[in-house]
């Protein structure tokens, strides 16, 4: 079986047809390297947005299945362009779309999930073709609707299509790999050479915008490796990776993050023994709303209940709180959206004490309250108000040399 | 079996949100009527040829494949539009591309014919939906390649459903029916209650830009009665049918038609014996141009050749003729792009004597000369110079009751 790459282009590297051109020259070189290529491609620039911003003209609340259908032409556009491209500085190249390629998912839209895809197909086409470009982010179901994998479904396509074809995965974007911290607002952001996907997990899901978590999750499963790159320049990227090379010195902390999409809801004044507690994690994840930090304060007969969630949510929590707690006179709520939930992140925690200890008194020498705090084996996340969020971001940085 | 009605609506009746909002209410009445629709839309507006010049950008000769891969998003934006615009006003609706509907063509891109529909898909839709929004203009071959079927290919998808599924086919456009000759530049244009199949097909092929010529070949072959109407008027459009009714005053002639994409080839003195009109049409041929009105005038020793062909192709039969005429250097050859043609069209025709000599007097009492001319049972298309081709017209307007 020949060796194949699996690369993927995000929007920005395919945004107009002169970048697109560039594409097609990075890739010549690889396929005059003897490689064969699946490229994934996203759409061209914001033309997913543009799509979505069409459809709300018709309807506020599109029907989800016609909504993937219309989106899924922007991937369909790129892909063909690119393939044109290719073929005409002489490189032998086809597109495929979703149900060409049978990349079966379920039949969630707007976020299904990858289940299968015709890898023979790959396989055969590579008889004739050097490269195949394959449209990103879109699938079919089982009764060939077309379904999207949601943002940054395109990570996930390259992923999965790596897996399933026993190839290298590399993701070329704007970000010449990953940082320690968001390259876009800190200057001294440092670029990682490796970085771990459990690692990398825990930074996506903190907001880290370079890469899909579900595509770090089967990257993680099948343990392929991922190299993630800049499109246009031949810096070296990042390697992920399962484990850190030995001879590496791990870091303590690998990366911090910030979130700024955050809101606070401190629900006070609860009396003990009601069960309100289950009454509202029930009813807020049956609407499959995930809660993140959690702290409980007693006072002597009631407590005061703290937690963050995702600020999108905001409206359909304050209507389940209220629905909720409707019954309770005594309850008092806050929504509080000036806050940002600072986080760091590295495999070196598990082995390492006291990062914890490291990580509050550095906050608190600076003055910054710590508002809430989730940890886990290689992670600590803290939330402090939004114009804290900077100061504290820098401290961290200083505190584990990133 | 349900009562089927085929709607077809071109790309500048959905070539807007609020057009298309139009369209949904417009369908809204029919369903409301108890009648279930398979609407068949264009692109919206411009899309097609704008998708064709982002490709030209790419590459001058973009792959056929990939073109029509390209192309195809375009419909399957204004169909998923054109559903959720339904499903807004409470109408059960869903959007099928090509492959969701197996609309299997042969597999020549940008001119495919359609070879086959899944008509069991439509029925059973039908179960669930009132309204079933199908991409036209598209296809996939046995292998899963998206093919299109070329300019006004959405006419023929709409006959092609329309005769698969036993329903009626209405066309909607900007132009309220078809017309004694083209509205755009005629004021004295008149419209028809009815025209026939044959008359049709001849005016199509003649260059009145209202229905695909393929389109009206399958609805003969299936004795499919076609209606054509404005989409955004309740105007009383055009039928097209097998034959006029009884109680309908046949006219001589039906309508006239102007081509101005029309160029004239002569080749002079061409001597007796050499095979060269059989060598020059059969390499005409072998290109797949389709040459018109062929006249041959012979001298004493000599023969001129004059014939028509569409302007597009001039410069690969320019190509054609140095090609094969290289050998002969008595010869000359000339090109004239300053000509129409001017056709009447009418199955009275067939009838009716003297139905040429009227058409040529009237051109010569105005002194109008005729270069070439060509006739069918239904048809007589003579060529003149470009200057006299608006006075010709206005004569046989008025030379037949138009």
């Amino acid at each position: 079986m020949t060796e194949i790459v699996v690369q993927k282009y995000g929007g920005s590297s395919v945004a107009t047809i002169d970048k697109i051109k560039k594409v097609a020259l990075k890739i010549k070189k690889r396929v005059e390297n003897k490689e064969k290529i699946v490229v994934v491609v996203s759409a061209m620039g914001k033309t997913t947005n543009e799509l979505i911003k069409l459809a709300e003209k018709i309807s506020v609340t599109p029907e989800p299945r016609e909504l993937d259908m219309i989106l899924s032409t922007g991937e369909q556009v790129s892909a063909a362009l690119l393939s044109m491209a290719l073929n005409s500085i002489d490189i032998k190249a086809i597109s495929y779309n979703a149900f060409q390629l049978q990349i079966y998912t379920t039949n969630i839209h707007a976020s299904a999930k990858i289940l299968d895809i015709n890898a023979e197909k790959i396989f055969k086409s590579f008889d004739n073709y050097d490269v195949i470009v394959v449209t990103g982010f879109q699938g079919i179901d089982e009764m060939g609707n077309i379904t999207t994998l949601g943002r940054g479904g395109s990570d996930t396509s390259a992923v999965a299509f790596a897996a399933k074809t026993g190839a290298k995965c590399e993701i070329y974007s704007d970000f010449p790999g990953i940082f320690t911290c968001d390259p876009r607002f800190n200057e001294f952001a440092k670029k990682l050479d490796y970085i771990t996907f459990d690692e990398m997990l825990e930074l996506s899901a903190l907001g880290a915008n370079v890469l899909h978590s579900r595509a770090v999750e089967i990257a993680k499963k099948y343990s392929l490796e991922m190299y993630c790159a800049s499109t246009f320049s031949e810096e070296r990227g990042t390697f992920i990776v399962d484990n850190l090379p030995e001879w590496l010195e791990q870091p303590v902390v690998t990366g911090v993050t910030m979130d700024n999409n955050q809101t606070k809801i401190t629900i006070y004044n609860i009396p003990n023994k009601t069960g309100i507690f289950s009454r509202i994690f029930d009813s807020l994840a049956k609407q499959r709303i995930n809660v993140d930090m959690i702290s409980i304060v007693y006072d002597e007969k009631v407590a005061h209940l703290t937690f963050s969630v995702i600020s999108a949510n905001r409206e359909k929590i304050r209507n389940i709180i209220t629905d909720e707690l409707k019954s309770e006179n005594s309850l008092e709520f806050n929504f509080d959206e000036n806050v940002s939930k600072i986080s760091a992140v590295g495999v070196g925690m598990k082995s390492s004490s006291g990062v914890a200890a490291r990580f509050f008194s550095a906050l608190d020498k600076k003055g910054i309250k710590i508002l809430a705090t989730t940890t886990s084996e290689i992670k600590i996340s803290a939330l402090v108000s939004k114009e804290n969020s900077g100061a504290a971001l820098k401290e961290l940085i200083d505190e584990f040399n990133l």
